[in-house]
């Protein structure tokens, strides 16, 4: 079902990173859904989490963690969130990294750990334990996509890549892998992402980069507007690469790699909505003419999350009195009658009404395609914003409320 | 489809109004589409219209003509919502009414009107000016049942209801139309309400009881999130009932007028959700214990909007981890470990977890009903609110997408 996903093909590696993945059982179906991560002494870590009030006890357990700056490991599991088991959730996450901490020799505080799957479900603790001498036993250089499968739900393809950037002379390699929507009991989509990276970069300069790409990448992505209780994104920097530390991340030697973590967190959060749950369009929303960046952002969003526009999408109707209602609902001053809308190439709005030249073929041959840009221009100022979005669809649906027939 | 609807029967007379409905053509079905309700000289008249920014030409009419406070005549048009027309929208409505003052001989800002049906189509302006004489011919006092049906679009079912009460001695009747999330071409769901009075109250005071009601009634309801750009709820008092001028609205004699107003409002409110597009459940969301009224209805609108909590719904699935998730990221504060949850009466989170006593079949067997009611105590407080909504259906997005085949 993905919408031009690439064929994956075997990452190299990330020096100071190994990889080991196995089925635990906590899946019921057999797949994978343990990954561990073990990394070189001194990596530097940055993180974003979910800013909903509810979160998983990973989650929790990595904010904790997070400020020391240092990490050593990576535990994930999928089929099971860890969410709202109250005490119980924290103390298995804290078991688990305890039992990594010990079978690698590592302090306990530098393992970080997430999780993804269903919520409000004990999870089977024993499972993952059990399996942590083996991941121990099997850490390899050359597992990006098995890691990447380890950590899928109903995502229906592993999402993983790379960049190699020259940084002062020194080859530096930049791999992501990363999951979105997906259920396991079904429950609730998660969007989880892990950021490898040989550069040497300190915690907080990585942390800046992180949170500037994140806003133009995970950020600017809507499946269906839930935003989950374990979203997590962790950078981690390995130095192996020995290109003189960043510790400036507005610096112009930082340039190329700030470049490249935005180049990756961007096509990995496409590959979420490529990938989202139901998903027949690919949509991009492209906003200019506003007077901040951010009112354009909540116009695209607003367009991006109208169920109206999205079951238009869905079946390719060009329906652009939609789309205008969405835009006047976003909650941002304009003139309804400058503004311009187009789908594709082709001008469907010109000054607040249909376009006198636009005839409903047009839209239509748009709207038929997988791949659809629908552009704003409010005409009220210079700044611009890009998000992607999905159009809702019966599979949706049949994904989320169904699964039991 | 409609659930828990009463058979309409016929209304009693409101002294002072006479309707008149007919199929003037914008529809193409052969269905009526045009409603004229005449009015006493002298009636009052108080307005709420949609915050979209993009409105009907109707809308900015009405607005223009609310500040005077007197009504003499009403028309409404479905099939086409006269949206996004530029100056073309504005010269149909001011001709609509015009046409409609002469035949009424009245002052033509007495004239108010309102549209629904398809954005940004040209509204055939010959049609209903055509039908103007008939209408001016055939108003009568027996005709509520008729006028309901005319202002209908995808609605399943006509919506009028009417509340006897006494004021100061005299009896007043107070009766409402309304017409809800549906579609022609289709296009946008349009929400359209209209009350009629024969109470002798002030345009002021009907204002601030209007607004008040409509705050537990027309905003405390969502069926898909979607604002629409021609929500319209008017008010008119004719004064025939000559009770004693209620001019302040918080004097005790406006009292049982207040109730009846909220009262009516709810149920044309909860009615537009129980005949909501493709609409399965009919859901009331009791929040409770929040510090502030906004904030409960905050959490309220969060756990009515989410997707994946309208999904569940559809799917009948207790699936209390996606209302807790939807708690969590509506912007509130509250702790976790205190939530509590119910579904119908059976509590199926306590203190932020799954209740040790609750099984599966409880919340499964709430879950069946056609009717169901969520409750969350947020333990921050004692302030409290209630919203209705619906579940995300296959046939929500039938009626959305699928037109086309």
């Amino acid at each position: 079902m993905a919408i031009g996903m690439p064929k994956l093909q075997q990452l190299p590696p990330v020096p100071g990173f190994k990889t080991a993945a196995t089925a635990c059982g906590i899946k019921k179906n057999g797949l994978t859904d343990l990954l561990m991560v073990s990394m070189t002494p001194n990596t530097t870590v940055a993180g974003l989490f979910t800013l909903n009030r509810v979160v998983a006890s990973p989650v929790t357990l990595c904010k904790q963690r997070l400020p020391r700056g240092i990490a050593q490991a990576l535990i994930v599991n999928s089929g099971n969130a860890n969410v709202a088991n109250g005490p119980q959730g924290m103390e298995t996450a804290k078991t688990i990294t305890q039992t990594v901490a010990k079978a690698l020799d590592i302090p306990e505080d530098t393992v970080f750990c997430a999780s993804t799957g269903v919520i409000g479900e004990t999870l089977p603790v024993a499972k993952p334990l059990a399996a942590i001498p083996k991941l121990t036993a099997t850490l390899t250089d050359n597992g990006w996509l098995d890691a990447a499968k380890a950590i899928m739900t109903t995502d229906t393809c592993p999402k993983a890549s790379t960049r190699t950037i020259e940084l002062d002379g020194k080859i530096v390699t930049i791999t992501g892998i990363a999951k979105g929507a997906g259920m396991i009991h079904p429950n609730m989509a998660t969007m989880l992402a892990f950021i490898f990276t040989d550069a040497a970069i300190t915690s907080p300069a990585l942390q800046t980069i992180l949170s500037e790409a994140v806003e133009t990448s995970f950020n600017s992505v809507s499946v269906d507007g839930d935003t989950s209780t374990n979203d997590t994104l962790l950078a981690f920097a390995s130095g192996l690469a020995q290109n003189s530390l960043i510790e400036d991340p507005h610096s112009a030697v930082a340039a190329p790699f700030i470049a490249a973590i935005k180049d990756l967190c961007q096509e990995l959060a496409q590959w979420l909505i490529r990938d989202g749950e139901g998903v027949t369009k690919f949509v991009t929303i492209n906003v200019v003419g506003a007077k901040t960046q951010n009112e354009a952002k909540q116009v695209a969003m607003s367009v991006a999350k109208s169920p109206l526009v999205k079951t238009a999408l869905a079946g390719c109707d060009p329906n652009w009195g939609r789309i205008l209602c969405a835009i006047g609902y976003a909650g941002v001053e304009f003139e309804v009658d400058e503004i311009d809308i187009f789908l594709g190439d082709v001008q469907i709005v010109k000054g607040g009404v249909r376009d006198p030249n636009y005839k409903e073929e047009q839209g239509q041959k748009v709207m038929n395609a997988e791949e659809i840009t629908i552009a704003i221009d409010l005409k009220m100022g210079s700044a611009k914003r890009t998000v992607w979005s999905c159009d809702l669809t019966h599979e949706y649906i049949n994904i989320n409320a169904d699964y039991r027939t």
